[in-house]
């Protein structure tokens, strides 16, 4: 076995004790809000059949699965039709040698072109047919079809696992990052979105966030904008363009506009959509009246009311809204896959993406041959989460402490003794260590400083024959000398 | 998008919420007796570059590894460098033909077959240079190397992450499955393995278990008989049958070792030390006598003595023995990668192979370049341990509980009426949902039935008037008229 310099593959990370008690904080608070409102975990597997993944995220999505070779070798047949089809592989005649031909007359250099993509997409192909997820929800919605006959509707679902897409890395963005994913599938009603919110809320203000906006439009409002102009087909265009207000202004979002096919009267009506501002009310009031004619950007207009009395009820006699909850009709995140609310989660205290997001959608199983069933939900970014919590240090410090207390290890005697006192302080439920060996007490305070061990008692002759152990706090510095239980009453 | 039938890749399995829950049920308890023994989770990342992997579980473990392709496309260079050197392809003079030749005469077959193996080795291996982790403790061994700087000695760890192998799948083998591993490195103490006897006695009696065996066995012990014999490079030939003691009894053992290069006279002195009986204490007695001039092998016992000194201090005070703690000179797993202490652990309820076992290993990190650090660990065969659990029925019923009550709805108003009844539910800590539509009774009721909600809330004109509403135990079928205080008082 050669030597080699150990390295992370591109895009990984490692997670070190203090950040996997950070990590799961963020899930564990999560998690707990999810299960409150009656959502269940379920988990689905690493690696998902190719043609389970292939064609649902775009050209751009296709393209960043990682796909995972096939694990026995190639089959002989696979093998001569990839060089007879691909290759034009055939034996020269009256010659021992065989021959790759090409039907043009071609340099060199693009036989090699040529030669190279076929490489890349036959042989490749019939490499693979297995790859990782590359996110929660395709393998849900494969997840609900086959276990359609055993699940009760409405299902109700979290879902935290790893994702993986092959981007090109950089800061915030890796190959390899998690994924917090909430739906209900199989049921219309607003509550369910009401209920986000107030997960959305109550999840992120446990986590400590202060001042954090969550988001809400509507597609079919977008719908409707686009009705009212009489654009109803550039409804993409639109939204994507009014989608940029906040980095281009509204004099680059006309200009956009204009490129993609709109004209200056189009623009004119739309203007004060853009621009709409006020309370919620005020806007929903204003919309209504810009959509008086669209029967679709009413019930837009409608069900965004409804999520609104929802939540107003659900908060009244329990955890105070500490979101800003805001209607932002230029929010148009997925708009091809989503088909009512929409979510946005971001934080205002912290320059950082948007945190979470969401929303619903009329189809999610259709890909897989099961109609008609709609559904909602949202996701936390728990990686940029993470990022947020560090630059504010609103980790508690609760959440940097492993083990409560080291005893000190000087001697065999004192190891002896020490012994069973370990026990009872785990007995507690008290995450304990006795030193493994005797050692300088300035490695084991350097051990106990390390791994933050809040606590060291020490036991020397003294406290052998006295009973009263001698307690460092590591913080303060301040020592005292206490029996073994009121060693654990102060730790517990 | 064609619509496919969806189907789960091979080997690979979804987890529903109930197993979930009990999946969780396992891996909490586990990790809180790791915790409490002063051990800290790490995660490291699913995907490795296939140098760190690779040679690292011998030719039949490479096997086995799932390799990932390389997500960017094939270079230019590597295609020539394939197709010349490999394929030996070259442009045929004065034509526009180009030519694979081969140096041999041999028949077309033969072609193909050295292509297809060139395919699957040159090819496959320039189109892949990362692959999913085959186990935790290689890439334990890698995140130790490259965080030797910031890591304080002894460092106690514990990782609860699937691994992936290119198996063939079948009852109870899958291609991806959950390891928990705990291992310390930098610590020579035999304090540690005592500890890891009690951490599986206590995981193990938390978990329900009532009769198990924790075998332990010594390497130093199997050196010191193969000395003693006079054959030490024989040790592993030894072992491997001796191994097989249960399986194959005496006899068998006998002709196997008589067929790997023993001789009768070995066999007299081997026979009382394969059939060593009686208690802990009198099989060390009898070693000592038989080890008596091999100094490895009494080392071997020593270090045995000392483990269940340890272990005698550290129960006296705290949670019982449960296990059967037991020295057993036939446990060989996995022997030349331990150099210490060896473990085992079997379940005496239910026909299984072991659930758990380790060693202590003299040179984990050698392969990364980090020399002479000694680490012990062992670990929990989580999917077996839930095999066991499911067949003696010792899952708690509290872990197939998600939501504890729900709440019906039957219209409009006794939906509001519901709201702020449910947000008080779940401001008090329990889990709780509101039917989201107004549906037929039996149907709500179908549904708390198969997500084994203990409890539902039935709210209608009369408990709105009177404000006490009924509260329907879904197991006995009782029904009560509370108000929402006293609901709370009983669901918490």
């Amino acid at each position: 076995m050669s030597v080699i310099k150990p390295s992370l593959a591109k895009g990984t990370r490692d997670f070190t004790p203090v950040e996997m008690v950070k990590r799961n904080f963020i899930y564990d608070t999560i998690k707990t809000v999810f299960k409150k409102y009656g959502y269940a975990e379920i988990q689905t597997p690493s690696m998902e059949n190719l043609k389970t993944l292939t064609g649902k995220y775009g050209d751009e999505g296709d393209k960043l699965i990682f796909k995972i070779l096939n694990s026995g070798p190639l089959k002989h047949q696979d093998t001569r039709r990839i060089l007879q089809e691909d290759y034009n592989f055939r034996k020269i005649d009256n010659s021992e040698d065989y021959t790759i031909s090409t039907d043009d007359k071609i340099t060199e250099d693009e036989v090699f072109d040529i030669l190279a993509k076929h490489v890349n997409e036959s042989i490749k192909d019939s490499l693979t047919e297995k790859a990782l997820r590359y996110d929660l929800t395709v393998p849900f919605a494969r997840y609900v079809v086959m276990h359609q006959h055993e699940i009760t509707l409405p299902f109700k679902r979290f879902q935290v696992q790893p994702v993986w897409r092959a981007d090109r890395p950089q800061k915030g963005r890796y190959r390899e990052f998690y994924q917090c994913d909430v739906d209900v599938v199989g049921s219309e009603s607003l509550l369910n979105e009401a209920e986000f919110i107030l997960i959305y809320n109550e999840a992120l203000t446990k986590l400590g966030l202060k001042d954090f906006s969550i988001k809400i439009n509507n597609r079919k409002i977008l719908s409707g904008i686009a009705e009212i102009i009489g654009k109803p087909d550039l409804i993409i265009d639109m939204t994507v363009a009014i989608d940029k207000l906040d980095k281009i202004g509204l004099d680059g979002v006309s200009k956009e506009l204009l490129e993609r096919g709109f004209t200056e009267d189009d623009l004119e009506k739309l203007r004060p959509v853009i621009l709409l501002e006020g309370t919620n009310e005020e806007k929903i009031a204003s919309l209504k009246q810009v959509l008086a004619n669209s029967e679709t950007g009413l019930k837009g207009v409608a069900e965004i009311e409804q999520v609104f009395d929802y939540v107003e009820s659900l908060i009244s006699y329990s955890l105070p809204l500490t979101a800003k909850l805001e209607l932002d009709i230029t929010l148009a995140r997925g708009l091809n896959y989503y088909t009512g609310c929409i979510f946005e989660v971001k934080t205002n205290e912290v320059a950082m993406g948007s945190i979470g997001g969401g929303g619903r959608y009329d189809d999610l199983t259709g890909m897989f041959g099961l109609k008609d069933l709609t559904g909602v939900g949202v996701s936390f970014g728990a990686d940029r989460i993470y990022d947020v919590l560090e630059e504010l240090n609103l980790f508690p410090a609760s959440a940097e402490v492993g083990t409560k207390v080291l005893i000190s290890n000087f001697d065999t005697e004192a190891e002896k003794y020490a012994l069973p006192i370990l026990q009872q302080f785990r007995s507690a439920g008290i995450a304990a260590e006795l030193y493994p060996s005797s050692a300088k007490l300035k490695k084991q305070m350097a051990y106990a400083d390390a791994k933050n061990i809040p606590y060291v008692v020490l036991i020397g002759g003294d406290e052998i024959a006295s009973g009263e152990l001698t307690l460092k706090d590591m913080k303060s510095g301040e020592q005292k000398k206490l029996a073994v239980l009121g060693i654990m009453d102060l730790l517990k």
